[in-house]
């Protein structure tokens, strides 16, 4: 079999990389999964093996081999379209016999390529993180939020995960309701509640407290699942986070367009998604949501538009229809 | 001269440690300084060394020795009153012929004893962190917030400082309004404004986020003093502070009392006072606000009572006049 017009676009990730293979004309071939890909946040060895591993699964799928590939598109964070030599990727891939065109994307065009091939529209991801982003004429125009766990990231997982600690704090220490994320995050974070009171706060909630600055706070959005049950202080803190991320999404709003939304926290079902769909039915212009799971079939698309292919709404389709069929 | 039934209260901070020295009727006759006195931020050694330091320097004054006091009270954040053996700092003081009571009471109850002797009242320290305290029966039974930056804090020197940052992020990427703080963050972060663009990000809001998460969150609080300034943002983020602050009073709040206030935020005049003093009028109870710059005063009382010396608000005016003119 020849694949000398192979393309594979990679979403690699802070913890998992994803590889697509397509033919010319979109039809996915290979899918694989690799490791952490990026170099910021894993270095650039770590990330170069999450990648290559992604793609080898890829090609093992069609028997191919990286001589058959002409592209390789890889999107990640922190990533600009065109930016970056790539020589930390680039050595390890020509030492598996890639000879082709090498281009790093980012992530948010490759989560808004996974939903639309379109020339003008919208993504807006809220995972750990959250931030939207308006495309025009295939790249990032406007970006709202994005700032980080510190200065931004509103309605995002470590937003909803803080939150869902300071109600169980304040339910702890009296200034709050009660709530049933108390029992939920204390039995998360491993901690036995009891009676037993110090002179003026209740043991749990020291306990809570100390558990909490002994993490890295980044990793508070690991409570933020807790957030989706049936309790009155959950139902707030999900409604804000969908207002939250629809005050995001305003930011870079500027007329009618798909809104392509990934991430966790987001592509779940649920409150959050119902109130930001609720802001932007509001807002009466004519916009239609898009959930993906990921940037793999966008990143895809960004592959084959880098070789100079034409991409369009069914070329996406067809990705999307046979890497469904794959994975 | 006699100094046999001398006392020494420390105020044993993060950064200064500050020993009082008084005869037993509450005239202070030494004061002085040392480094870091908080063994849980600075390790045992570093910390006894600055209570040591401070202690000497207060004795000097008096050409007393440590041979001639009769308590140690030393006062620090963390530190629960009776709480703790202080085998770190009792060996180095017995080093130096002391022979005397060692006690060690919380950081709070210093500063409560610097504006007040009596058995029932309240404490409100907004310093780089923010909490209240309730004060019955010479000892701290209820406590307000004090949960940490990440958690609470609310109305702190973080709290506002995080909040000057975002309000000049918010200003820079368009989403917020136009604020003199913007300019006064960039300075103060060493950022010089410039007017490349990346295709979607201000150049300057990118500098701004990168040195922001290049620091110590902590570390943010340092932004809280450009709040103080005549900027209609500005405004809004003290006055919510002032709010907050008198929320985090409220869930101590039972019956009228002193309100001594202590910390950086609320010691000094301005906005953040002026609405929290608001909100106490509003409450309708009979509450007097008393600044303190310190808990050293307090400290100084708290060894007189350590000792057994009965202590009354004419003994803790009389202390605080004396070390007034020896500062």
């Amino acid at each position: 079999m020849r694949h000398d017009a192979l393309s594979v676009g990679v979403d690699a990730g802070g913890t998992t990389s994803r590889a697509v293979l397509t033919t010319a004309d979109g039809e996915c071939i290979g899918y694989g999964r690799g490791g952490r890909g990026n170099p910021i946040s894993a270095g650039v060895d770590l990330a170069a093996t999450g990648v290559l591993t992604a793609i080898e699964a890829a090609l093992a799928r069609s028997a191919g081999a990286l001589t058959d590939v002409s592209v390789v598109a890889v999107a990640m964070a922190g990533q600009r379209a065109g930016e970056g030599e790539g020589d930390w990727l680039r050595a390890r891939l020509t030492a598996e016999g890639f000879t082709g065109i090498l281009t790093f994307e980012s992530d948010l065009m490759a989560t808004y390529s996974s939903g639309s091939a379109e020339d003008f529209g919208y993504a807006v991801v809220a995972g750990t993180g959250a931030c939207a982003v308006r495309v025009e004429g295939g790249r990032v125009e406007a970006t709202g939020d994005g700032l980080g766990w510190l200065l931004g990231d509103r309605g995002s997982g470590f937003w909803i995960g803080r939150r869902v600690v300071r109600a169980a704090v304040r339910d702890l220490d009296g200034s709050g309701p009660e709530t049933a994320l108390t029992a939920a995050a204390l039995a998360q974070l491993g901690i036995t509640a009891d009676a037993v009171q110090s002179p003026s706060r209740p043991r749990a909630l020291e306990r809570l407290v100390e558990a909490v600055y002994a993490m890295r706070p980044i990793e508070l959005a690991a409570l933020a699942p807790l957030a989706f049950v049936d309790d009155p202080v959950a139902e707030t803190i999900l409604r804000t986070a969908g207002e939250r991320l629809a005050d995001t999404f305003a930011e870079v709003l500027r007329g009618p367009g798909p809104v392509v939304i990934g991430g966790s926290v987001l592509s779940r079902p649920g409150l959050v998604r119902e109130v930001f769909a609720q802001r932007l039915d509001a807002e009466a212009v004519d916009l239609e949501l898009r959930p993906v799971t990921d940037g793999a079939v966008g990143a895809g698309l960004l592959a084959l538009r880098a070789g100079g292919i034409p991409v369009s709404e069914q070329t996406r389709v067809r990705l999307d229809g046979s890497l469904a069929r794959l994975r």
